[in-house]
């Protein structure tokens, strides 16, 4: 009997768990199921395509159904919710009241926008930035609209404000904490991010929770802190909660940061013990942190695509564990690129952790090389080990494979001394400084570790 | 007293010592001597000099003479060779006959361009890449000269090639082994670099030793293969080689690849002992690899700067030590970069190792996002160990913090499985792949492996 494996969800996490699960067992029979129209594409693309940079919706999807079908013979059911899951019985119900029984089930339902509930939330002219078709409404709200309010000036909301003002509308950032990329990158790094933000003409209102979205028949105005800011369009990208429908109805733990508790192996628990032949995957599951212990919410597509795998192979009958994560991430905004990794100042002291940190500001290219451009990188370290826990970097080129090496080096146990004696740097005029920026900033750090100890 | 610090070399090794020197020991009398007029330039900016990316020679020049001793107290004495050191007697006696007591003495004296013997090398219009005024001779040769040979395909010769097509001459490299950038990078990513080159107009004779340069008076043709190339100009980067001078005159002792041998606090040796209150520093010394027991030469402006640092410290009485190195490094040709670390296939052949190696093409960004640029990646393992020994890389951009990346790896005992499993990426659709090459290399190296057990 071929090995019968049910996906729920079509995003990053249960497109790679099924591809996955193929490559593993050539003969299962594999179904996919989600309530979207579209499949495999990026939810972040979707605001190129709104901006219009990518030239249209359908350039973002990767592959459709029948690509699945033809390619990997897996069975992908695009507008087809399933209603609940039957752990005893290792059934899958469908909305329509099919059930169909499962050896192996991958929960990969992703996370839900999150929707402060407050007055005027469901007007005509409020968005939230979700799929394809969520995509595609906001472009047309936009050929009508010169005035657009973004709540929430996280890595989305900040995107999206980029993206608009990119289409000469006046853009108004409201946020309710004091920074942008709040918890994220720590104050300083986004004092930077949002200076740039604002030469774009971007216009900022911060530490300031939204109350109401005013307006008769659609959006009107957006209230925050008693001050009325009257706009055509409403976008909110106030966060993404776990998407819990199903791990509720199934009974499964849920872990302290509202997200499904998972074992290395992606499997859920329920009344304290593993759940057999169920694997997990993507924005609904916490994470263990990587930097120290405890849990995190990585809610990245590249996250979930590792997820996936992991989830794939376990659901195939075979063996793989997804290990603590840091959930490195980068955006491009405007002119410059801002990237994380691991904890920042602020979540290590959540942490209960005790930081230095290191700064350093340099450019991309030799001083006398044209073209370079301002890079700031910051290192967090704990104070009594050295061991690194993060790091940021906001400049306008070459950001990513720096925070992919802060990356490594966390995961490998690097301290400050490795960067700031053993980890060498390549060099040449048109791509880098002698001594990288992030070098420069593990001095940094090596400075202020020798004040401390001196002031002991 | 204060501590008398003599710097011979006034490159990035020797500046860098002296620097250093003054920071850790503010009352020190610190002199540095060079034969070059200029000092505190880097040497490749020469090429971009002559080329015109950079507007003129001056702007490559960090710093004068008149900066160091107003603003650090270091006496940088141009155009004053030494003629002698007495390692006993700690004394440097100059050309000049003037004899100077020291008590901390570095060599930095770096390099000598390698110009192979061969009839014709001296004549006009045959050049090496050498200094400022070296690089001043080249680009006024070239006013007059519509067709030149550049002989050697390292990354200097390619460099050269490279800036001179971009001035509109005919260019044919010629170079003895069959691919560029011998040794360092391997033959697939090679055949890369040499195709885009190609592309740029440039010509290669490959696999063959230059055997003459023809002229009467000045150069007319250089003779290879037993073929006459006409050309104008020559300009030779057939490599450089450890400037033993002094060292010779002083006894130290020369390792098995022709640069001084040194302990880990950058001293040399004599008799078998280590000298005292002499340090060593940049191209003309042998490093300790990192990848695996053996000597290497770095020969790379970045090692330089690191190892100034250290003789610089202990030269003024305190104490760090170099460690073993990977030498990472990085260029841009054209429209595309190449960069390598740690060991090369050959390299690691050479050390007696047994290699697996993963390569994978992708992009350097989404596929759906416009602007992306084709990028290789190829990492080397050891094929007992798992142990990452090398990694290469080709593309269009991002290539020096990738590098970065898998130099810290590297340094820090990483493994495939690392790459594969628990090495996380940061993704955006502007800046990268939801799984980035570097990854994609290391999973590519995991099937080799796998494939590689089956057949146990």
């Amino acid at each position: 009997m071929p090995r019968k494996i049910i996906v729920i969800g079509a995003g990053a996490g249960g497109l790679t768990a099924a591809s996955t699960a193929r490559e593993n067992d050539p003969d299962a029979i594999i179904d996919v199921f989600t309530e979207d129209e579209h499949i495999a594409y990026s939810p972040c693309a979707v605001i190129y395509a709104i901006e219009g940079v990518i030239k249209d919706f359908d350039s973002i999807i990767m592959h459709t159904p029948q690509f699945y079908k033809e390619k990997r013979n897996i069975s992908v059911h695009t507008r087809t919710r399933v209603a609940s899951v039957d752990v005893d019985k290792k059934t899958v119900t469908l909305a329509s009241g099919t059930a169909m029984p499962y050896d192996s089930l991958v929960l990969a339902t992703g996370g839900k926008m999150f929707v402060p509930p407050i007055e005027g939330a469901r007007l005509p002219g409020a968005f939230t930035i979700k799929d394809v078709n969520g995509g595609k409404a906001i472009k047309a709200a936009l050929q009508t609209t010169n005035c657009v309010v973004v709540v929430g000036a996280g890595v989305i909301g900040l995107m999206m404000a980029v993206a608009v003002r990119n289409l000469g509308k006046k853009v108004t950032v409201v946020e309710r904490y004091p920074n942008v990329i709040p918890r994220i990158i720590d104050e300083d790094m986004a004092a930077i991010v949002q200076k740039h933000c604002e030469e774009l003409g971007i216009r900022f209102v911060m530490g300031t929770p939204i109350t109401a979205i005013k307006g008769k028949e659609k959006v009107e105005s957006v209230v925050a802190g008693g001050v009325e800011y009257p706009c055509g369009t409403v976008i909110m990208a106030t966060g993404i909660r776990a998407n819990l429908d199903l791990p509720n109805q199934m009974g499964l733990e849920i872990g302290q940061l509202g997200a499904v508790r998972a074992s290395g192996t992606l499997q859920p628990y329920r009344n304290d013990h593993l759940v057999k032949d169920i694997y997990v995957a993507g924005d609904m599951m916490m994470c263990e942190s990587a930097a120290t212990p405890g849990p995190i919410m990585s809610q990245l597509g590249s996250t979930a695509v590792r997820q996936g795998r992991v989830a794939g192979i376990n659901a195939a009958g075979g063996y793989a564990t997804y290990p603590a994560a840091l959930s490195p991430w980068v955006t491009y905004l405007g002119e410059i690129q801002a990237a994380g990794t691991g904890l920042s100042k602020g979540l290590a002291e959540y942490f209960g952790l005790s930081t230095v940190e290191g700064k350093a500001t340099g450019l991309t290219r030799a001083r006398y090389y044209p073209g370079g451009k301002s890079i700031t990188a910051k290192i967090i370290a704990d104070k009594e080990t050295h061991r690194i826990l993060g790091g940021q970097l906001v400049g306008g080129e070459e950001v990513t494979g720096r925070i992919n090496w802060l990356t490594a080096s966390i995961l490998k146990g690097a301290t400050v001394e490795d960067f700031a004696t053993s980890f060498e740097n390549a060099y040449c005029p048109p791509t880098s400084m002698v001594k990288d920026v992030v070098n420069q900033a593990a001095d940094a750090l090596m400075e202020q570790l020798k004040l401390a100890c001196q002031k002991k």
